[in-house]
C-alpha cells in the first residue's frame, strides 16, 4: 500500500510512524498490557520519551497548564496561528496499544515528513498529547481537552484519587498548573485535527481506509431501580409475585427495541445499551425484590436522547405497574452532549483521501474524544482508520501499519491543504 | 381462640406449646437471629434441650444411624407400628425462628397432651427431628430423612464442607453411624404427620385456619448461559450486536409468561422464578457477552415440568438466534421429583379440622420438606399453618401462637383417629 504514504511532494514515512508506536506501546506495565495509566510514572515515562522525539524532530515542548503536553514547529507566518495535531498517550487497564497513542505519533510524523521534505508551512504546527483522554484515577476523563477549552472546573481540581490525593496535586506531578488554568485555554488554533482508531467494526466491514467522522456522540447514562418484594420462590403463586427482574427485563427488551427503531429510522447515529443489570438477593430460590440497571444512551442529535428517554420513563412506569413493583424516578447519572465536526474541516479531509486514492466513509464517533472538547476551541475533525474486529479497550486492539500510515498521509494532506486555505486574518 | 386447643377430651397446652417453641428459637447464634446450623454447636445444644424435654414427657430418646433425633413412647400394642410426627431443628442462616422446629415442638406438645388425658394410644408414637432438612454446610438437604427412607447414597457422604470435613464424619459428630445406614431405613411406621409454617400467603390471603397439604413439588433448577460478544457500547451499531442480556431477558419474559399460563391453566401447581440472573463484563460502556441464568421451576406433577424445559429450551433457542448469540445446551443443576401426601391421611386431617371447627384448604407445598421423602416410607401427610405475610428464611419469620396450636390439635386429632383406624396386621 505505497500508495496510502505518498501526500504529494511530502511523505509520511509508514515504517517510522509504526516502529515509534510499537516503541511507546511498550512502555507499559508488563503485567497488564498495555497500560499507561495516566498520572502513573509509566505515563510520564511515556512522556519523556515522547518529548525526546518531539524535539528530536526539532520542536519545542512545553506542558500547559492543563498538563498537555505541546511540541510546537512555528510557521512562516507565526500571526496566521497554529494548525495542532494530536491524541493522548494515557490508556485504560489492559488497552491502549493503538486507543490514543496513534494520534500522538502521527502528529509527530507529519512533522518530521515536512522537515524531510523542507516544507516549512505558514502556519505554526503543534502536536498535542492531551492529558488524562480515559476516565482517570480521579474519575475525571478528557481532562487535558476540558483544560484547554475552558470546561476544566475549579470544583474538579477537588476530585481525589483512591490515595486521597487532588486532582489539583495530581496536575502538579505531571507539569501542570492548576492555579493558572485559564492559561491553558486557547484562542490561536485555527484548526484541530485528530487521527484514532474507529474501535468498531464498520470500516473493516465494508473494507474502507478512512473514516471522515461527522460528530462525536454525547453520552446519558440513566439508572432506573425496580424494588419488589422477595418471596419465597417455591410457596408464592406466579399470580400474587412483585418480581422486579420481570419489570426490568422487560424495560431492557424495551430499550433494545427503542434503540432499533430509532437507529433504524433516523439520520443521526443513535445506540443504547443495558451493560449494567444486577438482582437482589440473587438466589434461585427467592423472587428478586430489586433489579437495578444503568442505560447507556449515546447520539450525535441531543434530541433524540431526550425522546428516547421520555419513551424509556413511561415504557419502564408501565413495566412496573404490570409487575406490581414500585420504579424509583429515572436518575440522570451523566450527561455529555454531542459534538459535531467542522464541515470545512471534513471536506479538506475527503478531498485528501480523493486525492491519495483512498476510499471513505462519513461517520459518527460512537465513542468520546478529546475532539468533543477541541470542538470548543476551533474548527476540529477526526479521521478514523479501521482497527481489527473493531476490538479496542484490551490487549487484542490491533490496526495495522498500512491503516494507519493511510490515516496520516490524510491528515499530512489535510494539514497542508489547511495551511493554504485556511481563512487569513486581514 | 380456644376452641383450637381442644382435641374432645385430649387437649394440647396451646401456653406451654408456644414457650417450648420460643425457648427452642432463642438458642440462637445472637448476631444472625435465628440460627442453629445444622452440625453447629448451636444445633447440638438445641437437640440437648430437645432430648431433655423429649425425657422430662416419658419419651426414650435415641439417634438413628442417619442423625435424626427420636423420642418414642411405646403403644399398648407396639406390634402395630409407629405413628410418627415430627420435622427438623436446623434453619437456614437468619431464619427458622418456626420453619422446623413448629413442627418438631408440635410432637412434643402432642406426646405431652396424651400424657397429661392418661391416654395411651395402641400404636407406638414416636416424635422426631430429621437432621438437616435445610441446605446443610455439605451441600445435601433433608439429609436424615433421605437417610430413613434410604435415600442417602453412599457417594453423598463423602461431600465436605468448607474446612474439608466429610459428611461421613460430620454424621459420626452428631451421633450418627454412617457405616450402618441400612439402620436407619424403616419399615415399622405406619403414618407420619409434619406440621410446618405454609411460607407463603395463601392462607393468610384467605384467612383460614390449616392447609391441608396435597403434595409437595419437585424442583428443577436449569441453567442457561447465552454467550454473544463484548462491544463496545458506543461504537457498534445496533444492528451488528451480539448481546447476550437481550437473549436472556426475553428468555426471562417467557419464563414468566409461560409460567402464569401454566399456573393458570393446570389443575396442578406449576411455578417458575428467575432469581439469578448475572451478565459479563457488566460495564456500562460494554455490550454483555455473557448472561448466565437458573430457572427454578416446582410443580405437583411431572409431566408439566417436562413441559415447561422443552418450551422454555426452544424459546431460548429462538432468542438466541435472534439476538445472535450462542446458547449452551440446558444444563439441569438438580432435578427432584413431585411426592403426593397420602389420601387417607389427608381426609383424616381434613375431618380432624372439621371436627375442631377449623377452616381449611387443600394446598400444594411449593417447598421442599422431609415429608417428601417419607412419602417413600408410608402413608404420609401435612398440615400447614398461616404464617405472616408468607416471610420464611428471614428473621421477620412469624406465626401466631394460636394459629400452631389449631394446627397441633388437627394432628393430635389425628393421631388419635388413625391409632384406631389405621388397617391393623392379621
Amino acid at each position: 500500500m505505497e500508495r496510502c504514504v505518498a501526500a504529494k511532494d511530502v511523505a509520511v514515512d509508514a515504517n517510522r510512524l509504526w516502529a515509534d508506536l510499537m516503541a511507546l506501546a511498550e512502555i507499559t506495565d508488563p503485567r497488564l498490557p498495555y497500560t499507561r495509566r495516566s498520572f502513573s510514572p509509566l505515563f510520564l515515562e511515556g512522556r519523556r520519551w515522547l518529548a525526546e522525539k518531539f524535539a528530536e524532530a526539532g520542536l519545542t515542548v512545553r506542558t500547559d497548564p492543563a498538563g498537555n503536553l505541546i511540541g510546537q514547529l512555528p510557521g512562516k507566518l507565526p500571526a496566521l496561528g497554529v494548525i495542532a495535531v494530536g491524541s493522548h498517550s494515557d490508556t485504560v487497564p489492559s488497552g491502549g496499544r493503538f486507543d490514543g497513542i496513534a494520534g500522538v505519533v502521527n502528529g509527530l510524523e507529519i512533522v518530521r515528513a515536512l522537515r524531510d521534505a523542507h516544507v516549512r508551512l505558514d502556519h505554526t504546527i503543534e502536536v498535542i498529547d492531551f492529558l488524562a483522554e480515559e476516565p482517570s484515577e480521579y474519575g475525571l476523563s478528557c481532562i487535558g481537552s476540558r483544560g484547554m477549552s475552558g470546561a476544566l472546573e475549579p470544583r474538579m481540581l477537588d476530585m481525589t484519587n483512591s490515595v486521597g490525593e487532588t486532582l489539583r496535586d495530581g496536575l502538579r506531578r505531571v507539569g501542570g498548573d492548576p492555579d493558572h488554568l485559564d492559561a491553558a485555554r486557547r484562542s490561536d488554533i485555527e484548526a484541530f485535527i485528530e487521527l484514532h482508531i474507529e474501535q468498531g467494526i464498520v470500516l473493516e466491514s465494508q473494507s474502507l481506509d478512512v473514516g471522515i467522522v461527522t460528530a462525536i456522540v454525547g453520552i446519558r447514562r440513566i439508572e432506573i431501580v425496580f424494588v419488589g418484594e422477595a418471596d419465597h420462590a417455591g410457596t408464592t403463586p406466579m399470580a400474587l409475585r412483585h418480581d422486579a427482574l420481570v419489570a426490568g427485563t422487560r424495560t431492557v427488551a424495551a430499550v433494545r427495541r427503542i434503540a432499533e427503531q430509532m437507529a433504524q429510522e433516523e439520520q443521526d447515529y443513535f445506540v443504547a445499551t443495558v451493560g449494567v443489570l444486577t438482582i437482589e438477593p440473587g438466589a434461585a430460590n427467592v423472587v428478586p425484590s430489586r433489579c437495578r440497571m444503568v442505560i447507556d444512551a449515546r447520539t450525535t442529535n441531543r434530541a433524540l436522547i431526550e425522546r428516547f428517554t421520555q419513551i424509556i420513563e413511561r415504557e419502564s412506569g408501565q413495566h412496573a405497574a404490570d409487575a406490581r413493583v414500585s420504579r424509583a424516578p429515572l436518575a440522570i447519572l451523566s450527561d455529555g452532549p454531542p459534538a459535531s465536526c467542522d464541515p470545512t474541516l471534513r471536506a479538506v479531509m475527503e478531498q485528501s483521501a480523493r486525492e491519495l486514492d483512498l476510499t471513505t466513509l462519513d461517520i459518527a464517533s460512537g465513542a468520546g474524544h478529546d475532539t468533543a472538547f477541541m470542538t470548543r476551541v476551533c474548527p476540529s475533525g477526526m479521521v478514523f482508520v479501521p482497527c481489527r474486529q473493531g476490538k479496542s479497550h484490551s490487549p487484542e486492539e490491533w490496526a495495522d501499519a498500512d491503516a494507519i500510515a493511510a490515516g496520516a498521509a490524510v491528515v499530512l494532506q489535510s494539514v497542508k491543504t489547511l495551511d493554504r486555505s485556511l481563512p487569513r486574518k486581514s
